[in-house]
């Protein structure tokens, strides 16, 4: 509260004066106006928060990743079957792995709500989000205590204390935000309604910690109970959404949602911050990328008395032990960089992130998290074992996967193409052509090395491996091969006029045929 | 090269053309125009170079910080004395922690050298900086490799060829930049002097790998000469430096280094892209404070069928042995956070980076990546031992530094003020006070218990976490403590005005007068 002085004061109160006269009615360039004014009124303690969330997004998504490692690290015998083993596996740790990464991501995304709401900081606010980011990176271990030992109240205790004051710091900074209006969202800043959006996005936060509050209650009388309230607190959004969409559908167009509800809507066309969903991402890549060198740079240093007892200090002979892990680093390398170079490709075409294409996002990099299990798993095992056949196709599903929700942040771009996309990537656009085979190239790849390692199941890891380094060269290739396509398309159909069955039947206004694409 | 179409070609041609009739004079405005021009041309395949560069920050950072885990999870025998195993960790293990960092940051320096030439990237130099950014990220690996078998030619051989892969790649992306200009930095893409800069460009990058290339032959005839070579081309800028920075105090100001030598310049203040030092202290912190989560989440969740044998079900017992280990991560954490928070404050106020600062940054982050190996042995040892106490003094020591060399930074900043800093933080400025004092609370808690530790030698640990625990709330009162403190001094000196002593000596423009700074 000592954090302002009196001058400050007086130019908040200018501020509030100014939007009694003439700020009510809400022109653009008022708006303009009043966004650089806001900019201009030289708080030296009030921040932009771009660093700040920057640095959240570092924090949450090395967290969000984090659970992978139980699981990757998790030793499987030579001599027990895959198949066994993974069933063990993927009751607990996998799951354990997809839960953190879920619940992670929703604390992030709840965060991205919040900081649309609040767009300049200052120091209070600076600590208040510290001490929220070490609640959020302590919540995996909280669960995975709560999946360890489900029937004990301890784990359940934890986690609900973490999120209940995970909330109460949220709405702490909300009150705090709206009590000095110039660390607002401009368009909130410039409202008369101030007062209905702070109750409307207090509501909203304090949602959480009250299910929260409950489970407690209920962990104490009846447990089970406590697991469905917690599951409705995660997914509860989605399922009030839908089933909002498909009354909608039902009875028809109702309500139009009001436009004071832009934010903390929960509709899928809610717009999500593109710059933290871009740093949030190369958070992972990054984080997924280093995993398996950090185990390298660890374990396989090897010791020098024992090189000389048992390899009489030829260096060389005790690395070969470790080639399997080398390639697998630069496979998994190589594989995690061209899906982060495919995801930036991708964003670069994209003006604006909607919610749909943020949940997307996530499963896709929640599959990008499974990656360094999968390199893990095929280099474990002894060549040409049944066990590693099966390890290569896990990796195949995992990276399939991974680009399928890639392709799929493409499609849902595409069906509100105006407000996402530019314009040179529209449907039937310059470059979508190109877009898509980028996107298509990995799924496509994985799935064709799955089938070929079934086949072929004695040379599967040859065919991995070869896989692996002809995947780049296909990228620097893809233009070429694009165009190439295209030409012969265009020799084949002609100059004609092409059926409207080619066209996407979900695309009813017009746009450019799909022949100008061809020339 | 199958990458640019004819249109793209023409359009390239055009540019030239531009740039002969007028472009040659250099005017600010043709300077923006030629800004903007190369921004609207509108190839579809450029990118702006952004988002690579934050991945590769933040791949880069993570590799950084990596070697503190040999050196945190090296088991330490309770019985043995710290000091003697300090001794045989210090000797091997933190010098291979700290010059793999050194290495690392000088590969990152390169790259943001490299990337403030090329500012707009396409997809083959998207793909080429993923390649390098492979070949860095197991730099640690071989060095580890070299630092363990420091007789054998293989560790030398692993790592000169990494650099020289490393060397060629950028010295592609140079002449593939250059090729294409509109890829460029725009001064040089205005430049008569293209040519010039290109020779410029590629003698430097390319001097690594050719010293490189001399140590490998020396490695097989005399290989201490080889590691005396690899010292001279991470130093040499350096030392190239101050021998230049001595001659010219020694003659006096000889060759002002012509303005065709702001890029690869290695002068003290050369511009370093302040985004990018940002994302890699980002970087640093972030994984800082999440490796001793990453520890807890994968160690400290006990086995179900151990807790009910060995504590008979009781799960809250069967924590309590981690007690430690959570009070070591919240302290790591809110230690590294409150680090990162000063690090954000210091740098909304900076301008531009400078080369010093980078380097002065490099060495704070250094210390700030030790941190997991103080807070690993702090929990370590059995309370009141005297490893505990002595565990405690070292964590005290590394916070230490990493905020004197914040400190430094500050003052590096000061030093070139009107290129460096906001007007507001100058010297003597209304903000300058507060900005030191988050700057040195750190230092000074750090030596003040350094100190208390030494004299109440039973009760260390509790004073350390009180004051883990203190330092946020102290942070939260600064702005207070500084304004009382300035109340009390303009109290006790008065209106009258300062004696110059208290102006600092190597600032003799005329500035704003110590007093201004009182009221």
């Amino acid at each position: 509260m000592e954090e302002n002085d009196d001058s400050e004061i007086i130019e908040h109160h200018v501020n509030e004066e100014m939007e009694k006269k003439g700020f009510r009615t809400r022109h653009t360039h008022l708006f303009l106006e009043s966004a650089s004014s806001s900019e201009r009124e030289g708080h030296s303690s009030t921040q932009s928060s771009h660093r700040l969330l920057a640095y959240s997004d570092a924090l949450i998504s090395i967290i969000a990743t984090v659970m992978i490692l139980p699981v990757a690290h998790t030793k499987i015998k030579d001599d027990e079957e895959l198949k066994e083993s993974l069933q063990q596996l993927l009751t607990t740790k996998i799951a354990v792995y997809l839960m953190t990464f879920l619940i992670v991501t929703v604390a992030w995304t709840a965060h991205i709500r919040l900081f649309q709401v609040i767009e300049r900081i200052d120091d209070c606010l600076a600590l208040l989000n510290l001490a929220c980011m070490m609640l959020i990176t302590f919540l995996p271990y909280t669960f995975s205590l709560m999946a360890a030992f489900p029937k004990n109240t301890l784990g359940i205790l934890l986690f609900c204390t973490c999120v209940i004051v995970i909330g109460l710091i949220q709405a702490i900074i909300v009150v705090y935000g709206f009590s000095r209006p110039f660390l607002l969202n401009d368009q909130i800043q410039i409202s008369e309604n101030q007062g209905f959006y702070k109750r409307h996005i207090l509501k909203v936060i304090l949602r959480v910690p009250l299910f929260c509050f409950v489970a407690i209650v209920f962990s104490f009388i009846f447990f089970p109970l406590s697991y469905v309230l917690l599951a409705v607190v995660i997914f509860f959004p989605y399922i009030s959404q839908s089933l909002k969409w498909c009354r909608g559908k039902a009875i028809g167009q109702q309500d139009e949602t009001p436009d004071s509800m832009l934010f903390y809507s929960y509709r899928p066309n809610e717009p999500l911050s593109k710059e933290r969903v871009e740093a949030f991402s190369d958070g992972v890549y990054a984080i997924v990328a280093t995993l398996l060198i950090l185990d390298i740079c660890e374990d396989n240093v090897p010791d020098p008395g024992e090189v000389q007892r048992r390899f009489g200090g030829n260096l060389i002979e005790a690395l070969q032990g470790f080639g399997p892990e080398f390639l697998a680093y630069f496979g998994s390398f190589a594989t995690v960089g061209l899906l982060w170079f495919v995801h930036h490709s991708l964003f670069l075409h994209v003006n604006r992130t909607s919610r749909l294409m943020g949940l997307l996002n996530t499963f896709s990099l929640a599959f990008v998290g499974g990656l360094p299990l999968a390199y893990e798993l095929t280099h474990e095992f002894p060549p040409n074992s049944r066990n590693e056949l099966e390890a290569i196709q896990i990796s195949c599903v995992i990276i399939f996967f991974a680009g399928v929700f890639q392709l799929a942040i493409w499609v849902a771009a595409l069906f509100d193409e105006r407000e996402t996309l530019h314009p040179y990537v529209r449907y039937g656009g310059r470059d979508h052509t190109f877009m898509l085979a980028k996107l298509a190239l990995y799924p496509c790849v994985a799935l064709a090395t799955f089938f070929v390692t079934c086949a072929l199941s004695r040379f599967s890891a040859m065919v991995f491996h070869l896989v692996q380094m002809g995947v780049p060269v296909a990228f620097l290739l893809l233009r070429l091969l694009v165009r190439l396509g295209l030409a012969l398309l265009r020799r084949l159909l002609g100059p004609a006029a092409v059926p409207p069955a080619h066209r996407a039947p979900e695309e009813d206004d017009p746009r450019v045929p799909f022949t100008d694409m061809l020339t």
